[in-house]
């Protein structure tokens, strides 16, 4: 079914202010749950929102906490999430190293104790919105073998990387695994096979198989070895600047909550040569754009692009939602 | 043959004295080379030393060239590398980020006009020495298609991260393709097929036979459209926040020069806990080097970990160098 971007908006507000958030943090989460919804992103949109409130009925995503700055120096600030939404803290957060960034050019901001932020891409267009440079990233529970292991044990631990641009800005929105599972899922329902292998099958073997790899939840990080210490040591950085909890800690839990993250954000605004940029970025994604097809009806994209043109459409035409999906939402505002 | 180091560090002092170099200059050129070759990466180490020499007659690595700090604002600073040699600048750009995060918790220089760095976690280690955490990346010459595209138009610019730990940093150094084509040829000489797809064959299908990739020389980035992406806005920031040549500008040139890179420090330390943040890290790795082997044999290091074994070994046994790149290099030195 369709739904329109301010019908869905609406319901989610309702829903949440059902579940005693405040009206401001209603409104910011009824926007974001929308608008990653309207961007394409269902699983972490509106199919999420029924996961979400059971996280809230079971006290793990905590209705009245706000994140609070613990330490600063210079451009630096650690933050406490307390276990309030992922949604508010990171919108927040990524506020605040915006104002580090318009301040000192750069900002960092370190958050531990928080919750999902959903689309890790939300946060992103947020700081190229305001116009800066972003630098993003979370850990995760664990879900990938380290490279030569068995068990999941380092997280998929999204990587975001946004630039503002006047005409579309550039976001990059990246899981470290080749594939989400939710993805992989989708391949299972349609009853394909993955387009390349995306985890391992329960002999400890690479399979592009869907039905194999969710059998053990074993996924595989982009670039086999690269993408394993790439997980391994954003795991750190989150880590260790927000003396938060890792990966490890984080599977040491019943259920995925208290990640860590960072914001990193740039304003590049202090070097005065718009113009210039703009011309730079636009020679990179001409010369992209303008590649020969390896095979015929390829195209390339820069990132971020594809997103804007699902944007375009489901405000055109409304959005996509499971119908199940929205029914389950409908019976939790009903309750 | 086996060279110890002070041996290989002496040669090269004077070979680059001989080319007219400063006695500074030489002497930290002479000492990055030849800690690469240490650490095992003979191909940015004393395999180079011939092609960076060529460069030098070729004028396309200017002797006596000094990079200069162009614009500032706050913790960010412009560098203009002024096509000096390309470890020189890097050298003195590293430092200057560890000075910047010193004053600031974190600091940023761009590096435009600049030569290649060599091995780029020659700059991480260097930045963890000074007790900071570093982010580094490079932009190069087109050397994969990007996705969905036939032609090589972006490149593989290595992304260094770095994080300083009491008993060994830790340090990941990953180009964006799958394999170096150094490494590629290594395989082909040795008769074997790569462990996974690599690169494109003449027919425009991935291919894990050596030969057919470096026929035609089209990388294959990690995780295919990840990296693709990865590469894209890594280029994309170098060449924005430097104000210098992206990609597609440096493909241009007969030659790979006048590269743009970023330099990004954080210092831990002005947190006041790093017992706390050395438990932390080595939790992460005692969970993921603790994991059960997928295939018996198969051990998890960290990023970093191998190096620090490959150069002990080294230190002890003298560093492995193939007998004809000596010989060139001795030639060199008495022509």
């Amino acid at each position: 079914m369709q739904i329109p971007f301010e019908q869905m908006q609406d319901v989610l507000y309702k829903l949440f202010l059902k579940y005693k958030f405040s009206e401001e943090k209603a409104k910011i989460m009824s926007r974001v749950f929308t608008e990653n919804t309207l961007s394409g992103v269902n699983s972490h949109g509106i199919n999420r929102v029924p996961l979400f409130i059971n996280y809230v009925e079971n006290g793990l995503v905590k209705v009245d906490a706000e994140a609070e700055k613990v330490e600063t120096f210079g451009s630096i600030e650690r933050w406490d999430g307390n276990f309030g939404p992922g949604i508010i803290n990171a919108t927040k957060c990524t506020s605040r190293a915006i104002e580090l960034a318009k301040l000192h050019g750069i900002g960092m901001v370190a958050l531990r104790n928080t919750n999902h932020w959903m689309r890790g891409g939300t946060y992103g267009w947020q700081a190229a919105d305001a116009g800066c440079i972003s630098i993003l990233f979370t850990n995760t529970q664990p879900n990938m073998p380290p490279c030569g292991g068995k068990d999941s044990r380092i997280g998929n631990n999204p990587f975001i990387v946004s630039i503002p641009r006047e005409e579309c800005h550039i976001v990059l929105d990246m899981a470290i695994s080749q594939f989400a599972f939710g993805k992989i899922n989708e391949y299972k329902l349609r009853g394909e096979k993955l387009p390349c292998n995306g985890g391992w099958d329960d002999n400890n073997e690479l399979s592009d198989d869907p039905e194999k790899i969710l059998s053990n939840e074993r996924g595989l990080p982009i670039g086999y070895w690269k993408g394993s210490a790439l997980s391994i040591i954003l795991d750190m950085l989150a880590t260790l600047l927000s003396a938060g909890d890792s990966t490890y800690k984080i599977g040491l839990k019943e259920r995925e909550t208290g990640v860590s993250q960072v914001y990193l954000c740039i304003y590049p605004e202090i070097f005065n040569d718009r113009t210039l940029r703009e011309k730079l970025l636009n020679e990179i994604i001409d010369y992209t754009h303008d590649v020969e097809p390896m095979h015929p009806g390829d195209k390339t994209y820069y990132p971020g692009e594809r997103t804007l043109q699902t944007r375009t459409r489901n405000l055109k035409e409304g959005i996509s939602v499971n119908d199940e999906v929205w029914q389950k939402v409908m019976d939790l505002l009903d309750l």
